[in-house]
């Protein structure tokens, strides 16, 4: 093994056999020595979550660039934590997750398994990107990621990433970006929430769907906003949940 | 339905039988109208997890105390979204999250279910605390957590709190609390993070474990300092993901 190529850590959440995460590992290839985890099955709206009460299987998948691959049977959390546990003997130099099949914009992102990926590698200290194409169909094309990807993977493994920060990366579908802004999440609520159905013997189920309403639809410092007008958006997320601004008026709360 | 009382929304991680969630509904009864909306399984790490690809369900369980109590076969955060979805049919007051066995201090708390219920409820501006008892056990005794429990959602019932922020509430388990602290999560890290068996075939599978590094012990301004010191920590958790902050450094850092 060569030690002097950057080691590339990636993962996703829509599993190992999407084709983001093919997309993904082509980009970057050429740049280091690749090791892909990612898991077994589609793990969208994962979070952050991880696997507490059942054991976890790692399997050798076939490589393709070069890139050695792997599925975990887990969350996209348990992809990088096992990965990093047992599949690499060295920090990786950066990580990258996606290129997810759909947005992951606006405050929604709390859901992300994608974001929760790159989030969980930021925490112990690798600089991390998580790549969403506004296109949610498995055909989708990736080609007008490229240039992102591979310029945003390049300035990062360069100049790092400031301490407990990584970045959010979402890509218009239906064009050629027109550049990239770097904004905040909007913020926004979702509508019409679940679809409802009665099973054949007649009892309820619900299936979630929605629609997300964005509060700030004029707001030129949030993503929806780029998005819309057919740039990338570049957000900096912090995976410390702490509003430590607000500590000084909670006292004022509690202490009344 | 009196609608002058305060409604009184619950969920937990820890499902619908956990003696915390009934501990919980059993601490605030009095002060309102209280609706229980919890997994009907332990879902422990869950994170702001959502379940996309499945149907959920609502199961109607045995209140008591005057308080409705419903199970879903979802996540926590599918509890609250379909909670609110289905089953009330004003805004709720406050919502409240756990008690949680085990304890959600520290960084870690991102892959906290019992915060992402609560997380889910701040973010459609729902007062919301999650509370959390420093003891794992199915038999732990929750008596020291009613004085705190009362005491914040009385205060918060009150004065509300922030825009986008909530409450992530520890509470020691071997002592009583001498008081409580607004501060900070902890930093840190996992270490000796998997247990390694091989199965009667001989391939190898691995179990979550691991022990929380604290990177910042003696920081006063933390959460693990002062539950160390049997305080209460109070933390102040915001849903927004944004670090505003880092945007002009990620500028400089990408347009080089």
């Amino acid at each position: 093994m060569n030690q002097s190529k950057p080691l590339i850590f990636i993962s996703n959440d829509d599993g190992v056999d999407a084709p983001g995460l093919r997309h993904l590992i082509e980009c970057v290839s050429y740049m280091g020595e690749v090791i892909a985890v990612a898991p077994s099955a589609p793990r969208s709206g994962q979070s952050s979550a991880i696997t507490v009460d059942a054991p976890l299987r790692i399997t050798p998948c076939p490589g393709f660039d070069g890139a050695k691959v792997y599925s975990v049977s887990g969350t996209p959390v348990d992809c990088v934590k096992l990965g990093l546990h047992a599949l690499v003997n060295r920090k990786p130099d950066i990580m990258l997750s996606g290129v997810n099949h759909g947005s992951n914009s606006g405050n929604s992102v709390i859901y992300s398994g994608t974001m929760g990926a790159a989030m969980e590698a930021c925490m112990v200290g690798i600089p991390a990107i998580g790549f969403s194409l506004l296109h949610h169909s498995i055909e989708a094309d990736f080609s007008q990621t490229t240039p992102y990807i591979i310029n945003f993977t390049k300035k990062v493994l360069e100049n790092g990433l400031p301490d407990q920060v990584c970045l959010n990366v979402n890509i218009p579908a239906k064009c050629v970006p027109k550049g990239f802004k770097i904004v905040k999440a909007a913020r926004g609520y979702w509508t019409e929430e679940y679809a409802e159905y009665a099973d054949p013997s007649g009892k309820p189920f619900y299936w979630l769907t929605g629609r997300f309403v964005n509060t700030e639809p004029d707001n030129p410092d949030t993503d929806e906003y780029w998005l819309q007008r057919e740039y990338v958006s570049v957000v900096p997320v912090r995976p410390d949940q702490t509003d430590s601004d607000a500590i000084s008026r909670i006292s004022d709360l509690l202490c009344r």
